[in-house]
């Protein structure tokens, strides 16, 4: 084991960090000023958003969360990065909301190209990946229902039906995340094409533009009271959609594995950048307690404001430290194998996050509940995973059922060999 | 000690609690429909709020809030009841968040209120007291600064300068609660007369019609994402603002006696409203475990959900029972005798209410998180009430500073006396 | 509602608070000094025992706890005070872990007492209950079982088998506390009498005198490290006891009613005791925080002790409250109206005192951990009540499954009615 | 960064884990049947202990805990591990609270050799260090005194005054961990030689045989109600205690900068073996929770216990990556560099253990509190590391100043530069 970072992994997170120091802080008071507008307006990119993106691109900081794999092809690659090292670089664009953008590795369209990229035929991939890819269009993931535990993937009621060259689709979506961005072009939707299959074959994945007749987004949906414009959560109906059966992911049934993979085990980038948010608020919450004086001595003077400071740190290192270990194992043998420690790290990073931002707030006193300090919106981004990325009562129960099969090898073990320390 | 309430208490608990079943609750769809409209709309006043106000006008349920005092005159008095006895109503107000309007309960105006009809002359009664409590304006507390910790009213810059017949007002404020509403027609405003004065002795409050020139709303400012429509917390800019002299409350350099009544011990309203809004809240999930099916069985036979919900309960009834004393403590002695229980019960409520309206958001889901369920909002506000109604570190503070002055004089009289438990 | 003391509630604890100002405090070290020493020395009665119970005796201050029943007559009936008024004497005696024997209050002689009381034989009484109220023997109390989940009192295996004029008794109880002390003369042993029976008709309770032979204590168990001498708690083996007919209790088949009613809802005399084990902790966290001087200041000037002092009283004010109105709660209805507020305390006491007892443990620093101050002992004694008194979960199991009953009734009535907050 | 472990790492770690599963597992149940003997008996070493040790020298898992050094001779060196790979056999030998000792690694006697490893004279090292290395003798430390706070330790009182070619040593210790030991010989002292120098220049620490006339046991004192027979911690007495001026160690005034290497950032041998005994308390529970039925269900069945697990588990895995990395940092640099990684693992480390082992003793219920499952001693071992390791509040403090430095680094250069993310 080794604690200090390679060369390579120095030079990737700090070739990001640079980008952040000399481009991305110096965006935030335009992207904030455009995000405060009223009505219509803020719902529409702020350039900046694409100036950084060219910017990005052109200094090879592009594709960075998708790490090189069997898949990749001439045209179609990530920029080399493991998941160690992407988690590096993720902590640094975690420290500013949109800055993951900036470097094409946002939700959900990592996800997506993923899947496109692992499943997609070369007709899908031309079609949708090399847009994605390019930075050219965004998209968006229909799964959770607002009607069923969506934490069970093989709950999704939504009805994919095949009529001659076509699949028609029915069934109403939340949580679509992304779906209020102009850009966003392309919906993957979860759904049943066989209700009367084996319970984990029922379920298929396909595309849909997002222009096609029949899909209409009901309302958006809030976090907390932020509504994340301008990309935003919808709600969406789908109407008798009609996409051409070309649009199939990977096969009919084919879904729950497709889920699996995507919402299953591999899924940390939430987490790095949990971290990157937290270590914002630590380094806000430092410079108010230095700044600000109350009842005659700067509030870092007040020895229960060194306590929480501690703790925050103390909260955040042992967080990241097991963030990157499970990258780690990620790359080093697979998400399977590394399922305890993403499970973990799904509780830790935003209870962490959370955590240290709510101090943060208490230390800025009103000003931390409005939007002047950015404090308030990354709380609720954090307290929207712990239910987002998988309730924590999930995590924790996979974590305790892994523990107890343990628990029984060992007691199995001790009855066969009668030594060790039962 | 007596846990049972009496036939008044009971009577007057009974009538809020019935006017909430029946008019109250089923008004709810109706205002928070008309708060999810777009732009302007949304900040007027939803007319389901008048009606709720005629009918609890003439039900005799009005102006709750105002004990009987030596300052009451025909005229102007309340409804009769105890600091006790409006706990209890007040509670039941807590379960929807627009209800105490209905009673004309709401903040900021009934401190204002009660600070006119302790100290207002007969003609600014008459001018501002009358129409307030008739419902027929509302009114904002122009307090706290942008540049100064608030917690200590001593810090207040804003500049409050006679000129013949005059006052000229400058400053900066914000957080002005209730400034948004559209019949918001009269600000208190705390600013000082005389810099050079015993720091005491500097501060003064004086009334400003909204509508004086030179009064600007710069901008309304959104707690954890909710701006609080249709009256919300604003920044407000004080440019040369002129007033007549007869505009002062009780006299110059009076600011900080009338504040420390005011924001000092005696306010607990917003706890009272607290634990009706944690009762909402258990309510809601308990609802909702008994609802929800997940990995085969209802989330309620789940055991760390019983956990929860007993915790939840436990928490609740602590809490009460202590806002309870503390109002029946300012009833039987003053709100001096009563600041111990009064620094408590501001630290125990919002934390409670935030316990249990973060257990019933997770038992919700992502629909939690939205407005679907109220939940995020009541969040949001009493997030801001650790804050707002004094930080948490000031009042625990004060009770640790109390606790150690009993140490000393328990030692002081052990000395004395060798005995005792020391 | 009245949250002031009556005279006559004053009356009663300031006569126990006097005696324990004027005589139990200066018994402290003597009681220690003998505590401490080796062997078995120690588990004799300390002679400051015996010469405070015969000057609480002469004063009245005798049998507080047992409040007037129906089982009343002249020669077997407590001292008169209500469950409340107790309340406010057992927190006196809370304060120091040997004052409650003083006032021949102290447990498992009190449930022991009270079950004479409700349902022995005027011979029963005679020879067991009338030297118990005096003070003459001390009695423990055979349930807990080393086999079973002692939570279910239905678990229970020890046999009671009947031969002719006899009962045979064979079986193993641990945590039978009270058993080491030397005038211990009477068990009351809890066991089945007829496996057959329906589930709650097989146990039943028997009066076994100590000396009977079979009684064998096997050892005594320590309490993270504390043994409790010279009361202790014993593993105790029963082989063969035989005792005539006679001492069987209320009937065969009625052990489970019996202890229902003992170890049931109406026991919460350790919460009472707790929370002045809780007052004298924070009494000697002040004094150390005053005295003690770190870093060139006061502990109590330090911010975060200024905090955790402040939680402290808090958490103590909320569970006093609690308690006092369940104690109020038993006097005007009974143990089953309370059962709520008596799960919640029975949560509620033990968590607050161990909080404050190890936050003071923390201000003493390594004399906190030793028995300088006796503060460890009392952090024990509290934990032992989170498992003694009934596990925590399994009483906010009964608190979420009243309020889950509460729901589904809210829930039919407002199908019903169509009105409410639902 | 590597999370995963080398062969050499695995190879040494395997070695005392197989140690432990051969020998000291089989060996606790001789231990504790010792140590529960009554009297003067459990002050007597058990046999069992010197039997381990000789197997544990034999196959040279012996000094484990000196990492190689430019103090190393030819006669005096450790076994070779670096910090991190100690730190992985710590964590096994934490399991059993006796299991260090086995392999020469238990406190004090580690700083003692250390101490002596780098500022011994040769004849104090062929005198003290040679039987120490043995396993032949045992030592204790005499720093901490009951009248100052020792966490500072330029606070220490007793007088080391030189006579002649003697020092003339006055003072009182206590916390001296292992003084009750039979075979403890050697004590180090620490103690004033000048008070009018410098505040740092001030103490000295010099060797005193414990068979010196004038060094007096006072009492051994209990933690949480545990003596901690056969070591034990005692209060000490030193009456003209005399000893050579040879036995002055680096020269007079050298005293503090000895105990700052001692005491200060290196020393985390502790936090180590707490994750071995938190990792010990989770199988225990892990194995409890499965075999234990309640309410007609297994513990393990039950989501509370679950999500308790699931935590303990999180908690586990994080302290464990904290303690790696800083055993890492100082391997690779020096405890100066990695002095807030110590000060972390100082608090986080005794804080997972007693989480775990208390949810531990509370899903074993009362069997939990006894010494029957080894739980209450490893708890009151766990509590007192808060204090006696330096307490919590001093460490996060330190880690506050330092996250405030940063802070302060970060304006300063923003001020220059303009740019980064403030």
């Amino acid at each position: 084991m080794d604690f200090t970072l390679s060369p390579k992994q120095i030079a990737w997170r700090d070739r990001v960090r640079a980008f952040m120091q000399d481009h991305v802080y110096r965006a935030e008071n335009a992207y904030h000023t455009h995000a405060r507008q009223e009505g219509a307006a803020r719902w529409q990119i702020p350039p900046v958003i694409e100036e950084l993106k060219a910017r990005a691109y052109q200094e090879g900081l592009w594709n960075l969360f998708l790490p090189p794999s069997e898949h990749d092809t001439e045209d179609f690659r990530g920029a080399g990065l493991s998941n160690f090292e992407y988690a590096l670089c993720a902590e640094e664009m975690g420290r500013v909301s949109f800055a993951s953008e900036a470097f094409n590795c946002s939700a959900p369209d990592t996800g997506n190209m993923e899947v496109l990229h692992r499943y997609g035929t070369p007709e899908q991939k031309a079609r949708w990946l090399r847009p994605l890819m390019d930075g050219a269009i965004r998209s968006t993931f229909l799964m959770t229902e607002p009607d069923v535990a969506s934490s069970d993937a093989t709950n999704i009621q939504t009805s994919i039906r095949r009529e001659g060259d076509e699949y028609v689709i029915n069934g109403r979506k939340w949580w679509s995340s992304g779906i209020g961005d102009p850009r966003c072009a392309l919906a993957i939707v979860m759904g049943k094409t066989d209700p009367e299959a084996e319970r984990h074959r029922q379920q298929s994945q396909v595309l849909v533009p997002l222009d096609t007749p029949g899909v209409e987004i009901v309302r958006m949906l809030p976090v907390l009271g932020f509504d994340g414009a301008p990309h935003g959560h919808g709600e969406v109906v789908l109407r008798n959609v009609r996409v051409p059966v070309d649009n199939m992911i990977l096969g009919e049934g084919r879904g729950f594995e497709i889920a699996q993979g995507r919402l299953g085990p591999g899924r940390i980038h939430h987490c790095m950048r949990a971290i990157g948010a937290a270590e914002r608020a630590i380094d806000k919450m430092s410079e108010r307690l230095q700044a600000r004086i109350a009842f005659g001595k700067r509030l870092s003077d007040q020895s229960i404001w060194e306590q929480r400071l501690g703790e925050a740190r103390l909260d955040i290192e042992m967080t990241r430290l097991l963030c990157l270990k499970a990258a780690d194992m990620m790359d080093r043998t697979d998400n399977k194998a590394a399922r305890m420690e993403i499970a973990m790290i799904k509780v830790a990073a935003p209870r962490t996050a959370l955590r240290v931002v709510d101090h943060a707030i208490q230390a800025h006193g009103a000003a931390g509940l409005s939007d002047d300090f950015g404090l308030a919106e990354v709380y609720a981004g954090m307290r929207a995973l712990r239910i987002a990325d998988g309730p924590d009562e999930v995590h924790l129960r996979s974590i305790a059922r892994m523990e107890l099969s343990r628990a029984e090898a060992r007691l199995a073990d001790w009855r066969r060999t009668g030594s060790g320390s039962l």
